[in-house]
């Protein structure tokens, strides 16, 4: 069994980790810290992971815990992630970071979007965006992975293939996301209070969103040249799930049903990639739990518009599940392995 | 007292117009219809109105109806409202059909998304759009009001002073709407049954929306040309509220606070929009039972384009309070009379 | 206009004052106090009362306030309403308190469960436990109201009938409560956030909670005799709401229906008390917004035992429409005043 | 692998059963039956089901699928079931009843309580009702299982150890049950619909639920003596989840902690049940999707009340995954295969 350790394990996609990577056949946690709960148990905190053993919080101790596993997910915030990630990468351990630190390869679109210098500029070079769809020859070879945004997850594989094909205008995206409550993280807030949430429905920093340059950065290598796009994410009163509605003009005269060819191409053999027929549409309540993204898709003939839907689970395919998909292909496991495409419905 | 019937009580824009008009002081109900209830009592179907009297369903006998009101409401599926809405009409009666029958101007368009041909093409002429922020002269001489559908109001509010102004490309407009289950009223079906509703959330329609041409109607009179919109529905899992999230490119170099002081200019005096301040959004929580729209918007420099953001509660500005803002004007009661402006939070 | 002082104004029984006192046509709010938010308007912090004027949060410096109203409403936690009630009551105001610090007769009881001295017996001896249908008669002649809680309105209202007309053997009392997630108030506090309340449902406080004393002393009261309940109540993932099913022994042969009997002669003239025919129960759904308590009831001929089902609004008829049926009381204004009986549904 | 027939496949419990044997390692499914959905692909109903392959919806006609399986699961309607049971049991296989027509031992109690006579009284005697913890032994040599509802599964497991070890009096008992709108069924019904069930809580059936007689038979038999018990089921606005708060007087001075050893002991090595410390209470989120029954419980001091709350998933524990378990017990195979004891949190 290879041994992982989790950095961060305390909020929602810490402990999302812990609960896939407790199915996973070919690994066994050894350590999982977080800093207010330190000395805590596990179920004590999350009794639904009674059933995942007698795991207690540590602190974060970098250099005690080198020795203690092979590869390291950390789930810190941004910024903390920074100098974590340089010191278990430069120690030659495999490094899965959930953070936003080594997604943008420029320090400067860094620095502007987040309000701080990238300090290991050196290896940030190294870190390799982990969409498998998009990087999956560069993920087996890497060693520090980049695990992508929730929304830059849905937003990037329901344009890939229109892109990649120049079926669209690059100029005219719209990406309009909404995301479910648990995409905030878990936190003592008055703003993510159940009371406030529920029959809610909001938009929020639409132009501003530090998911922007993530998506601008994977559209723009797709589309050969730097593009701007508008990205609006709205808070969902659900647990979990992204649907993002994108839009984009047509250049050419395709009908709904050779673009989705073109998906279906594109996807060809994708493990948790399912392309609608149609006229169907994907729901969030169906890919909960579950690793997949799913696409449905529409030209209307009468704007010459291509209308994409995407739907994953933003702590699964949209954050700790993805994740396990880039530890297994890293290390040679089949890449489904502890992931499922089977939700729990209703 | 003014007498009004309302013509199809027991769907939930009825119900809605039954809970309004019972708080107004200048109407009383003197009969409401339903055909599969009839003869049952109002209070006994919908407890939550059992302080409304001693209401019982009828069936739509219009003959009958006929001398019991001045005023009335029709909440009946599309389709059965045109005759209805003529009845009532040639004889007399004031009229307000929540239904989409008389809300095309052209029969032909009538057609073509509903699938039915428009007989009474001649009352269809006498008809005025129920917007009041837009025809408010004309609904005071109006005597037949075709009530707006809940998304194009929501649509057509967040674009008016933006069109009118010229500030945006009629061309590039991209509406993507989200409604609560209310929206597809009161009814036995899987589709909107709790379990599949809730921690769902789904796009329906595209492209294929009956409330579009509705939308393109008015946004073409705005915009002085016939233009297309891509509108796109999706099902929130709340009771009530919808939000529409619009995006459309800048013509000119207008910044954000430059296009609030028009929108701000254009409404104002209007007693049910509230124009929010520069980086303040609209949260459909807090319209719910009221008769308000919010709007927030912003121009994105990065991209040109401005967004809007625009929210209702799709049972009362979108439905059963439209109308009863349309019966005030037209009857020359106080424009607020029976209205909410402070919903119930949380 | 009366004028009304509002100490502890940003809370959920706060602005649930706010918002009824607009609507109510005798009284006009001077103030409103909150130390966190001092400073701020009322309408930045809570959109939804944006027509509620321009209110701004003040201090409470209660020498200050004194001159501005001649009613004042106290949201205050329990232990800091303590002194301010005694202030304002000396000083010759009337005063509602919404806190549990005037509703234990006996301070020692007081001190027991909430571990607190009560430095003010003198003026505790002065207060009129605030629940109009049984003590209608000494609210009317009281200038200090300690306003009951939530749950032991509930579950007072449910057991008032039955106890007084001695059908029910005291000892067997079960109370089972459900309350919404307004009841914990407004806070940052993980356990009250989305991800953890929605889609859950728990017990909690179970046999340790703070209204146990509260109910059993009115119930106490009515059996003639000391007496102990078991009291448990849930959290339901819901804004609004309580649902009390209350269990307890015959001591007689009687029916549903004569008991149904005792409840609605007993209830016979009150405006907010709705008793359900017999086989119909109540739904907290159908109460939201109102200061409506709907009781249902069954004899369970198996059992012998007599089951009752109560319904309120937690905040409505569970803390602040009760405080303004009070006011309206004591200031010999129509009860009903303010207060809605019809709900926003769905 | 051995093969199975899901009879009834297109409710939510059959659905659950494709979604359990899916991940299950020694079964297969060779048919799925719906007389509404015959001819459809499963995938196109229940697109969460996509990756279990191309099942198509059959005819339930018994002779053709006799020889297709070993195991017959069926998951129809009450009454619907009495034939199709006694049918593959006749013929030799293993049957699973999911519906309550072979749980009551006595046909005349079924008589009462669902209308209809038992036709096949002798196979009823043969049915073992399909509990582990309390009839383990009996289903390993079991070829026909009465699998039991989803209220009994909760309230029995509640009150097991406490009836067995007459700590309590049997003729104390209150059962207040709360159960997710999964529990109602998949069906096209106002009453289930998302308006009418989210924001809303309320109590039916009182003293009339068809599951009081299984409740009461089982609980006979640990007492030792006839009883009777009040249940009340409610109905709570999430997708799944039971949860049972039941009390009853103590017949002993024993306190908490004595009464939770008692429970320790008696679930010693259940797989499936999980007995919190002092003071920690189950919630029925931890549960959701898992085959657990958590259960917490106090005594209280004030009333000499036992007051137990057990939590389950009433489509898992409470259905499907109940089945599955006594499938694993009365095959051989190891008794979790297949079965979740981690839930997906949030």
């Amino acid at each position: 069994m290879t041994k992982v350790v989790i950095c961060g394990g305390s909020g929602y996609t810490g402990i999302e980790l812990i609960r896939i990577l407790s199915g996973h056949s070919k690994v066994e946690i050894s350590a999982i810290t977080s800093e207010k709960s330190a000395g805590k148990k596990l179920a004590e905190l999350f009794p639904h992971l009674h059933a995942c053993g007698d795991l207690v919080y540590e602190p974060l101790n970098k250099e005690k815990l080198l020795t203690r596993a092979d590869i390291f997910f950390l789930a810190l915030p941004h910024g903390a992630s920074q100098e974590a990630v340089n010191f278990f990468y430069r120690n030659g351990k495999k490094v899965i970071d959930l953070s936003a630190d080594y997604r943008l390869r420029d320090p400067e679109t860094y620095k502007t979007w987040y309000g701080l210098p990238h300090v290991f500029v050196s290896t940030l070079g190294k870190a390799v965006y982990g969409l498998p769809e998009l990087y999956r020859n560069r993920i087996k070879k890497a060693a520090l992975i980049a695990n992508p945004g929730c929304y830059p997850t849905s937003a990037i594989l329901g344009l890939v293939p229109a892109l990649k094909a120049k079926l669209i205008d690059p100029e005219s995206i719209v990406i309009d996301s909404k995301s479910g409550a648990s995409g905030a993280g878990r936190k003592a807030d008055i703003a993510v209070s159940f009371c406030e949430v529920n029959e809610g429905f909001k938009a929020y920093g639409i132009g501003t969103h530090r998911h922007t340059p993530e998506i601008e950065q994977e559209l723009s290598c797709l589309a050969g040249g730097e593009i701007t796009v508008n990205f609006t994410p709205h808070l969902l009163p659900v647990d979990r799930g992204i649907l993002t509605t994108i839009y984009a003009r047509m250049t050419k005269g395709a009908d709904t049903a050779s673009v989705l060819n073109v998906y279906r191409k594109r996807y060809a053999g994708e493990p948790f990639i399912k392309v609608h027929d149609e006229g169907v549409f994907p729901n969030i309540k169906n890919v909960r739990g579950t690793n997949l993204c799913e696409i449905g898709l529409t030209v209307n003939p009468r704007t010459k518009t291509l209308i994409v839907v995407s739907t994953i689970d933003n702590l699964v395919k949209g954050a700790s599940g993805q994740a396990v998909q880039n530890m297994n292909i890293m290390m040679g496991f089949p890449e489904e392995e502890g992931l499922d495409r089977i939700s729990i419905f209703p």
